[in-house]
Parts: structure tokens; sequence; C-alpha cells
């Protein structure tokens, strides 16, 4: 026998015995927690029916599309429901009681399952104005975006037009107080994009992301029509060393119509207000407010110009 | 009957007459749309061509794997054939009439076919030049970062090398002025990566891009040989607020050889060249040329020390 | 017969022939190398094994997880040995004699299997040691970050938490000195969460990273208890232009206990050193040591305000 053979099993019995020190990160009885891929896919299926026709599926071949979203529509709804009941429960039974929302009766299944189907129903009904925004998103791209070639390639690749369109349909189950899953999503869209929309923000029509990496929008963000926001900004919180004693504060700025942030500008602080029509420019630091109107720009960044041949160059570089 | 099963289907047909306002985030026809996750994976099956060996088939075992690959091959041009017949063909029928390369023959699919094999076999004969410029960003990424173990170590891993390996595939294809696909692409490989090169850039060989994140690298930048590139640089457009009258000009950087820029430094503006040999520090923000053999960085930065006993730092933290 | 179907296999055959020129890229001895795919999938396992009931498996139903999580042990065990094994075979056959660790008698598979089973075990054994290191971080981020609805929430959707799960992984088989792997495994996490890690780095207890993307961690940076880092952060080296003679030395910073470091800061340079319970504003620039206790912030970023009609700013903007 190998060594590996050997000793294998010892090894993973002392795992498991460590699984029983009843850590927060063991949850043994796993039936009861979300499931993270379940909810992904979800993300997944409901891109293609906020854009019907651009993503492609892969099991079903269809003459007519509108029986194809049908197909998916419910597929989407069981499975959605389903995830919003566990994470409904979750609430219920943890501690935190002050969170619960079912008071008393939060053990009797049957409520929960009323809530969660109320909930997957108002989520679906919504959806039409969802598209209405991201249609005003997609004019907002184009326009904004002198290398964009056509629609399609905006929907297609543009990782700034996906990000806003998982924020979009998180937002609304953030607006219904689902827990945990509208953070999944946004994350999930984070992942994929490097642009950070925590659901709970809250974002007007015409909405432009360039580039895109790099930007932190917070949770309690307002932001206007016509705005436009390059790769780098932060939208933020002036210190969050006052950890959990913040929550549910206005921690993020406002920023009204018509604002242009350039990249790698932070705006801090729930009280910051950047008026309309504002220009920030790129790498500017903002914590306290703008009035409307005013172009915004770090002044002369004071910069060294040392020549020599390249060896100098590199020998007193660091 | 739930609540879910007697309200689903009167919301989803209020989604399916949604549907019939002719959006343009509609597309009822949907066979004619590019299929991303089809051209997706032609990119990871381009890169098992580009580097030979490096990564394993999960369908086929094989002995010799020059067979193996021409497999790979023949499945490549058929559905990038395919890809590249849509795209044309969808470009043809837009009402960006300026664009349609095909003239009043447009709507003959038998052009179409001749035009997608075309460019197919074209971009198939430029894959060993692809694989020469790969092989000096190879040597390039090795000689520039020490933490580098070995050179598969930087195929297998380095996400800047992924990100290089896409952009050049990408490059050819938008040199055979194929649309929407090369953007696909190397957005594809934004996504993985945190680095977003235009395909229409030009970068010479020997390219070397250290961690990466949030490097935007624009349509009409020039790169010459031997530049170094690190994290959160911004080869970037003055301002786009011209929105698309700036289509098709010159509005990024030209970056000459032996150029290295350090991490968040951004350069700005299609007039704006960098001269060879010279040293662009961190956090630098330039929007003019810079001659030759320069190091430029920031002067002084100057910053505040406040001392104190811990809770006085929190206290007055911001 | 079609242009395609007349030209491809002349075209495959020039591809083949350029695969003989013996490029760095090409590795016809293709069942050699270590599988990025299978790395990556022992990734995903481990990371159900370190968090069991959190993630689900979609091949197997169970009803109890312990049963669950010895079959993806024992799978890893085997799956990970075998990767490990190709790893230490792939350093001994290189030209770089001065790295390979068996001597002269390198080429005897036995030694090697020997090798790779004690590593396997040894990873094994100190899996309960990562537990405990990533409860505390679990801790650091609740009461770091007023958003975090729940321990679940950070669990399943944070990124900053996904990064140092699987930094502190491929770190034990970096002690370990397994090639290559290690650097897979953390940039396949970079890939998915904009955070770059290197496993070389070392991480005390109780580590926070909010947001995270563009966070830059160099391989030989030291990280005390209770840091707590933001998005754009670089621990980085001053210079790389050293290249290849600067491997082994250290090049990145030390952080002491209960720094925090906010987000665009870079610190900079294997003897820098920042004091304990010292705070690093935002986009501070720092290329020497700090005392402990110190608020560092930049001082009076001049900011210029111009006013004026929309016309007047869109018109002078850039």
């Amino acid at each position: 026998m190998s060594k590996i053979e050997n000793e294998i099993q010892g090894v993973i019995d002392g795992i498991l015995i460590d699984y029983d020190k009843e850590r927060d990160i063991d949850k043994l009885d796993a039936l009861c927690e979300p499931d993270k891929k379940m909810i992904t896919n979800t993300v997944d299926q409901l891109i293609r029916v906020v854009y019907p026709g651009y993503f492609k599926d892969r099991t079903n071949r269809y003459y007519d599309i509108k029986n194809c979203m049908t197909v998916v529509m419910e597929d989407v709804a069981f499975r959605l429901n389903r995830q919003i009941n566990i994470a409904l429960r979750k609430e219920c039974d943890s501690e935190n009681a002050e969170k619960c929302r079912c008071g008393s009766i939060c053990a009797r299944q049957a409520d929960l399952d009323v809530m969660s189907e109320t909930i997957t129903i108002d989520f679906f009904k919504r959806i039409p104005e969802v598209r209405e925004y991201l249609e005003t998103d997609l004019e907002a791209f184009f326009d904004g975006d002198p290398a964009a070639e056509s629609l399609d390639e905006i929907i297609l690749a543009y990782p700034g037009f996906y990000a806003i369109t998982v924020y979009r349909l998180a937002h609304v189950l953030y607006e219904l107080k689902v827990p945990v899953i509208p953070r999944i999503m946004t994350e999930y869209a984070h992942g994929q994009t490097g642009i950070d929309i925590n659901p709970g923000a809250t974002i007007d029509k015409y909405f432009f992301i360039d580039h895109g990496t790099g930007i932190v929008i917070g949770e309690t963000t307002n932001i206007g029509k016509h705005v436009k926001i390059y790769q780098g900004v932060t939208l933020g919180a002036l210190s969050t060393r006052g950890g959990r004693k913040l929550q549910n504060k206005k921690r993020h700025p406002t920023i009204e119509d018509n604002v242009t942030i350039y990249s790698g500008a932070s705006i801090l602080g729930g009280e910051t207000v950047i008026g309309h029509y504002t220009v920030i420019g790129g790498n500017v630091f903002i914590t306290s407010s703008i009035d409307p109107e005013t172009r915004v720009s770090v002044k002369n960044q004071e910069l060294r110009f040392d020549s020599g041949s390249v060896e100098e160059i590199e020998a007193n570089f660091n």
C-alpha cells in the first residue's frame, strides 16, 4: 500500500472531527442553505428573458422565441421561488430576531410559502419596468462610446452593460426585501466584470459605465439620470471603522442628473452631493458636496522630469 | 393551486406582450445573431492551437498531438466561419448603410459565403505569425517578473499573458474587418483578467503586462516593442463627451519602444506620444507628449502624518 | 468544393509545420504537463471541504454531509497527488538544475511518487489549521462591513473572502514547495475576483478585504493580524527593472498588526514597514517605513473648480 492509501483515511477523519467544533464556517445541515450555483444559473436565464433572442439556448431548438421564453420564465419562477423560500427561512431561524419578519409564526412553513410566492410574482411583474430602464441604458452606452460599433455589440460584449443589467434585476429583489440572493447576484456580475454595484444602490435611467473595472458603488448611493462613470471610480463610505454600528445609515454619496465622473475618482460620504451637470475629473478625491454645473479637476499634479541615458534612468528609477 | 400557479401565466403573458414593443433590446428573429457562447468556446480552442500541448482535451484522448490539433483546427474553422458569416450578414442588413461592404448585392448569401470563407482562411494563415509574436511576449514576461518560476507558469497561470494572447488573435480578425466578434473575444478575456485591450489597438513584439487588473488600452492606441505596463494603467481618450462624432479618430496615445509605465498611471489623448526608453512612474497623469529617455514621476506627493493613541486616530480619521 | 474545403488542409499543415520549430510555447509531449482544468476543479472541491454544507454537490445527493465530504476529500487527494507528481517531475526534468530537489535520482519515478504522496498528506493534515484561520477572517469581514447582512452572505458572495480562502490553501502548497500549482490556484481566484494575492505572501489571522478589485499583494509581503485592505491597494515592489536578479529577495513590504489601508494606496519596497495600528489613507503612495499609531493621508489634493453653463463645461473639459 502506498503512503497515501495508508494515511489518507486518518487525515480525513481528523478533518471530519474538526467539523464538530460548531464553527460559523460549518453548515452541516446543508439542505437549508441557498444554492449559489442555482442562483447564478437563474441570473443567466433572466438575462435571456430580459434580452430575448440575444443569448442562445443550448438544450432546446425552437421556431418561435416566445414559446422558448415561456419555458425559461416558468423554470426561473420555479427555481427562484425555491431559493427565496430557503433564504427567508434562514432569516427566520437566525438568532438575529429583530430582522425576522414573520414574527411568532415564523416556524410555520405555510406562511413562508405564501411570502416567497408573492415575492416571486411581484418580481416577474416588474420585469417590463426593468426592461424599460435597460433600454435607456443601452441608448446611453451607444451615445457615449465612440468605439461601439452597434447596439448588438454592447448587449453581447460590454461588461458595464452586463453589470447594470444584473444590478437592475437584483435591486428589485432587494426592494422586495429578499435576503442574501440580491448580493449573490451582483457579486456574480462583479466577478465577471470587476464592477461592484451593491444591490441597495438606486440608479435612475440612462446610466453609462465605460470600461468599468474597479468601479465600486456602495449600498446607500443614489444616482440620477444620464450619469456617466468610468473605470476605477469609487462611490464609497468615508470610513467604515464604525463597523456594524453604521448599518442602515446613509454612508454613500448622492449623484444628481447629468453628472460625469472620470476614471479613478473617489467620492465619499453619505452627506456628499454632486450637483447636476457637474464633471468630476480623473483621480479627484472628494469628501464634501460640489455645486451643480461645476468642473472639478486635480490642480497641477506636479511632475518631475529627469532625463539621461537609459542606464541612468534605470539605475535611479525606483 | 398555489398563488404562483394561479398567477404566473398572466405575468408571463405581460412580459411576452412587452416583447412586441420593438425595442432595441429585443431580437425576436434570433437565428441571425452571432452566438456569444460559440465565439467564446472558439477562443478556448484557439488557445489550445496557439499553445499546443498546454491545455488538455476533455473529450478526446490521443497519442499524437498533431492529430488532435488537426481535429481542433477543423472544428474552429467550421464554427468561426459560421459566426463570421452571421456577423457580416447582420452588418449588411443594418440600416447603417455606409458600413455595408457588399453594396447592392448584399442580400445575396453567396457573396457573404465567399467573404466569410476568405476571412476564415486568411485568419488561419496568420496563426504562425501570431505565435511568433506570442513567443516574444513570453520571453518578455519571464525576463520582467522575478516571481515567475518557469515559462510554463506564465502560460498556464498569468492573466496578462492570457489577455495579450486573446488580443493578438482578435486583432487579426479586427484587421480583416470582421464586425462584433473581435470585441466579444477581448471582452471575454477582460472578464477573466480585468485587462481591457480593445482589438483595434496595435501592439508590437515583447509586450509585458504585470498583475494587470484595471488596465485599459483604447481602440486607437499604438504600442512599440519591449513595452511594460503594470496594473491600473489607462491608455485612454482625453474626453469622450464628443460621443459618436469621435468614431474612427485617433483618440488614444502612442507609446514608443522600450517604455515602462508603472501602476495607476493614465496617459490620455490621440496626439500624446511617449518617447522611447521613457519611464512613467506610478499614478502619473499625462495628457501631452513626453520626450524619449525621460523619467516622469509625481513630485512630492505631500503627505500628512498625525500620530496619537489608537482611539484618537480612529476618532479623527475622516 | 467551397474555398474553405479546398484550402483549410494546406493552412493547417502550415501550422503543424510551425509546431516543429521547437518554440517555448509548444509542448508536444503533452501528457507531462500539469492540467490547469484539473487544478481549478480541485480548488472548487477544496472550498466545499473547507466550508462543509455551503456549496452543493451537483452529482450526488446525500443524507449525511460527512459521507459526502469523505468522498470529495478522497477524490481531491487522488487528483491533487497526481498533479503534484507531474509538477515535481517537470521541475526535475528542467534544465534549471539548481532548483531540482531530488538530485541525481531525479529520474526515478518512485522517489517522485513518495514525495508527492508525502506532500498531499501533509497538505490535508493542515486543513484544520487553514479552517481555524478562515474562521477568524470571517469574523473580521462581518465586523468590518456594515453592508454584510449575515455570515452566510460573506461565505456565499464576498469576493474578498473567496480570494483569502484560495490564498490560504495555495500558501500551504507553496510552503510545501510545490511548483506551479499554487500560482495556478491564486490566479484562478484573481480571475474571479480581481484580487491578486501571490501564494508566497504570509498573512496572519483576522484579515479583511473590502470590495477588493485591483488589490495586488506581492510574493514577499508579510501581513500581521487584524489588517484591513480596500480595493485598488498595491503592496508591491519598488521596481522590477532588475528582473530575474531580484528573485528570492524580499521585495514587498511588511504590514504590522491592526493596520488599515484605504482604497488606491500603494506601499512599495522590501524594507518598508508599516507600524502597528497605523491608518494609511486613500491614494497615499509610500516607499519608506511609517511609525506605529500614525495616520497618513494625502495633504491637500489641490482641486480646481470651474463653473459655467453646461455647454462651457463640456467645451472646456480637457
